[in-house]
C-alpha cells in the first residue's frame, strides 16, 4: 500500500477533522436539544418559490443554457440584481465588480488562495469565523490579533516578518457574527480601514449575516464607508462576501465577492482553474426567487428569528447563573456566552449531551490560538421558542451545579 | 490605490487569462464554424427529464434537504448508483470510496492542494488536458512527462530533486483524451501502473470522456487495473476522476472522485473547508435522472457524437493535403491535427477565422513546455454533418494554400 502521508503536501498536515464536527455528527437525535447547529431553519425556505424557479428556467427558451457549461464570471442577471440590491446598502458598483461563488465558503478559499504565500499573516479576530481559518489554512498562514488596542502597524508587519511573510489581509464578519453575535461599530469599522490603508492591505468583509438585523439601526458595510471615503469601488482595499445561504436556501452553493476590478479578474482566473464556474441552473434559480421573492423572504425570516433570540436572551436572563455572561445580539443566528473560567466548555458538552439532553457548541474552536476554553456559541436559528426556555434552563441548572 | 500585486500570493503570478479563450470569446458568432469549443451539444441535454427531476425533488417529503446544506462526502443515493455503475468498469468499491465534487475539475484543484508542495513535480502527458494544468498551477509545481519511452524512475527522482521538490503524481486522461482523442492501449496502462510502483506515487485517472466510446473495444479502467493487481481499492494507487458533464449537463457541476479512504478522508476535509458541498439539490437531481436516464441517454450521445466523428475524419480525409496528420478516435469529441512543421497553428488561426471563417483551438496551449506549434484540435461535438464536411473543407484549402 501507498505511504500516502509520504507524498501529501506540507498543507495536508494542517487539514484534520474537526473534533467537535465529529462529535456534533453524534448528537443529531430527536430527543437532543441543540443550540450547536447555526443552520438555517428548513421550514423557513421558500420551497415553492424554488420549484416555481426550476421549472421555469427548464421550461422557457433557456432551458439549455441552466444546464450548460457558463462563464467563471458568473450569471448576468444574477449579477445585475445584486448591483441594484447592494445599491441600498450604499454600495455602488458595476457588474463587473460582483463575482459568483459556490457560497461564500469558497470565496474564502479563493482569497486565501488569491493572498496568501506559505508563512504570510491573515489578521483575524479572536473569536473568529472557524471555517474562515479552514478556508486559510490551506495557503499555511499565521494569524495575527486583530481588534487589540494599542497595536501598532508596525508591531504587525515586525511580528509578520518574524514569521517569515507579511501581512497579507484583515478578516472580520462586522454584523452579527458567527460565533459572538456582535455587530463592529461605526467608529471602529472607520478605525480598521485607517489600519488597513497604514498596514496597505485588503480588508475582506464577510456580510454573510448582514441580512439578519432584527432590531438596532444598520451600520453601513465597511466597503460602503470604504467607497465612500475613496470616491470609487476602484479605489478601495475591501472585499466583501456575501451569501444567499442564510436568505434564500444554503442548498444551492450561491454566493458573491464584490470589490476592484483587479481582484475580481484574479478570482474569475482562480474559478475558471478551479471549478470553472458555479451551477448554471442554480445562478438562474436564485436570480429567479430573488427578483420575485427576496424582500418579502427576509422579512419572513427575520420576524421569525428575532423571537427566537428573543426567547433565548429572556431564558439566559432567567436561568443562568451569576459569574456567566453573554452577548446581546441585534441579529444573527448565536449568542456568545461566557462562563466562569473554572468551566471547561468542552468538558461541559459531554456532560450537557448525557445529563441534560442540550448541545452547543465550546467556544475554543474560534480561536486561531484555541484559548478561551471557558466560553461556548449557543444558535437559537433551528429551535423553537418552548424549546429555548427548556433547553437554556438546564443547561443553566448545569451550570450551576457545576459551580456548587 | 492598494497595490494589489505587491500583496497577491506568489502564486498569482501564474493565473493568467488564456490568449486562447480571450480570443474564442470573439468567436462566438454565427457565422463562424467552430471547432474549437469542446463543450456537449446542447440539443442533446436531458431537459424533459431534469426539468421533472426538480419538479419531484422539490415536490416531495425530501424537498428542504434538497436546499439545506448537506455533507461533504456528498448524497448518498448518488453515491450508492456511482458503486453500482462503477461495479459495471471492475471498479468493485464502497461508497465511503467515492466523493461528489462540483465537477471533476474541482477533483484536479484539490488533488493539487492535495499532493503539491510548491517546487513538486507532476508528471503530465504531452500534451495534456489545459485545465488539469491550470488546476495544479496555483500549487506551484513543475511539470516532468510521462510516457517517455527509455525514462527510469531515478531520471524522474533526479529532476524533480533538482527543482526542489519530489514526484508526487501522474496524471492522464486514458480514453479519448483531450485533446488528442486517443486512448491508452491495455499494456501501456499497465507499464504505467508499474512506473507509478516504482516511483511510489498515486496515477491521477481523468475518466471525463470514459462514456463516450463509439467503436473498438473497452478499455479497462486504470482504476479497475490497479485493483485486480492490488486486490482491493484499498490497495490501490490511482485516483479516478468522473463526471457527468459529457454525459447528463455540465451545468449542474456533478463530477465524482474514486480512490482508496485515506485520500477520500483528505478530499473531504479540503471540501469542508473549500465550499462545504456541491449543490444538494443538483446531486439529488442527478441521482433522479441517472437512475432514470443514464444509459438511454448515453446511447443517444453517443449515436449523435459517433455520426459526427465520421463525418470529421471523413472529410479530413477527402480534404487535408499531405504532409498532414491526424488521430482517428474512438471516442470523445476531438480529432488532433499534426500540419507540416512550416506552419504556425495560432497564425493559421487568425487567417482561418478571417478568411475562411473557421475557428479551432491552437495545440500550443496543450503543452507545458508550449512545444509543438504545428499542432490544432479540432471538436466535432457541437457541429452539424454538413458543417463539418464545409468547415473542413475551407480548413484544408487554407492549410494547402500556405504550403503553396
Amino acid at each position: 500500500m501507498l505511504d500516502w502521508d509520504h507524498v501529501f503536501a506540507r498543507r495536508a498536515e494542517r487539514m484534520r477533522a474537526s473534533e467537535i464536527r465529529e462529535l456534533l455528527k453524534l448528537l443529531d437525535q430527536p430527543d437532543i436539544i441543540s443550540f450547536a447547529g447555526g443552520i438555517p431553519d428548513p421550514a423557513l425556505f421558500p420551497t415553492d418559490a424554488f420549484r416555481e424557479a426550476y421549472s421555469e428556467c427548464l421550461g422557457g427558451g433557456d432551458a439549455a443554457s441552466g444546464l450548460q457549461y457558463s462563464v467563471s464570471e458568473g450569471y448576468r442577471p444574477l449579477r445585475y440584481w445584486l448591483q441594484r440590491e447592494l445599491g441600498q446598502f450604499g454600495i455602488s458598483c458595476d457588474i463587473d465588480n460582483i463575482f459568483i461563488t459556490s457560497g461564500s465558503q469558497q470565496a474564502l478559499d479563493y482569497l486565501g488562495k488569491l493572498f496568501l504565500s506559505a508563512g504570510d499573516t491573515a489578521l483575524v479576530t479572536s473569536p473568529t469565523y472557524l471555517g474562515a481559518l479552514q478556508a486559510f489554512n490551506a495557503y499555511e498562514p499565521n494569524y495575527d490579533q486583530l481588534g487589540v488596542a494599542n497595536r501598532t502597524p508596525e508591531s504587525y508587519h515586525t511580528a509578520a516578518l518574524a514569521h517569515g511573510g507579511a501581512v497579507k489581509f484583515a478578516y472580520l464578519s462586522p454584523d452579527f457574527a458567527n460565533p459572538t453575535g456582535e455587530t463592529v461599530r461605526l467608529e471602529e469599522r472607520h478605525r480598521l480601514l485607517t489600519l488597513a490603508d497604514e498596514l496597505e492591505i485588503p480588508v475582506i468583509e464577510d456580510a454573510a449575516y448582514q441580512h439578519l438585523r432584527y432590531d438596532g439601526e444598520a451600520v453601513p458595510p465597511i466597503l460602503a464607508l470604504d467607497i465612500a471615503r475613496s470616491g470609487s469601488i476602484e479605489e478601495t482595499r475591501t472585499i466583501y462576501c456575501g451569501s444567499f445561504s442564510k436568505t434564500l436556501a444554503p442548498g444551492l452553493r450561491v454566493g458573491y465577492v464584490v470589490a476592484a476590478k483587479p481582484v475580481i479578474r484574479k478570482l474569475v482566473l482562480i474559478k475558471q482553474a478551479a471549478d470553472l464556474h458555479s451551477s448554471s441552473i442554480n445562478q438562474m434559480a436564485i436570480a429567479h426567487v430573488a427578483e420575485r421573492h427576496f424582500e418579502a423572504q427576509v422579512a419572513k425570516i427575520r420576524q421569525a428569528y428575532r423571537a427566537r433570540r428573543d426567547a433565548m436572551l429572556a431564558a439566559l436572563e432567567r436561568h443562568m447563573p451569576t459569574g456567566t455572561d453573554w452577548t446581546r445580539p441585534e441579529g444573527g443566528m448565536f449568542v456568545w456566552v461566557t462562563l466562569p473560567e473554572v468551566i471547561d466548555a468542552t468538558a461541559l458538552l459531554s456532560r450537557s449531551v448525557k445529563t441534560e439532553k442540550v448541545a452547543f457548541v465550546p467556544g475554543q474552536a474560534f480561536f486561531a490560538d484555541r484559548s478561551s476554553a471557558n466560553t461556548l456559541r449557543l444558535s437559537f436559528s433551528c429551535a423553537s421558542e418552548p424549546m429555548i426556555e427548556d433547553g437554556i434552563q438546564r443547561l443553566g441548572r448545569l451550570i450551576a451545579s457545576e459551580l456548587s
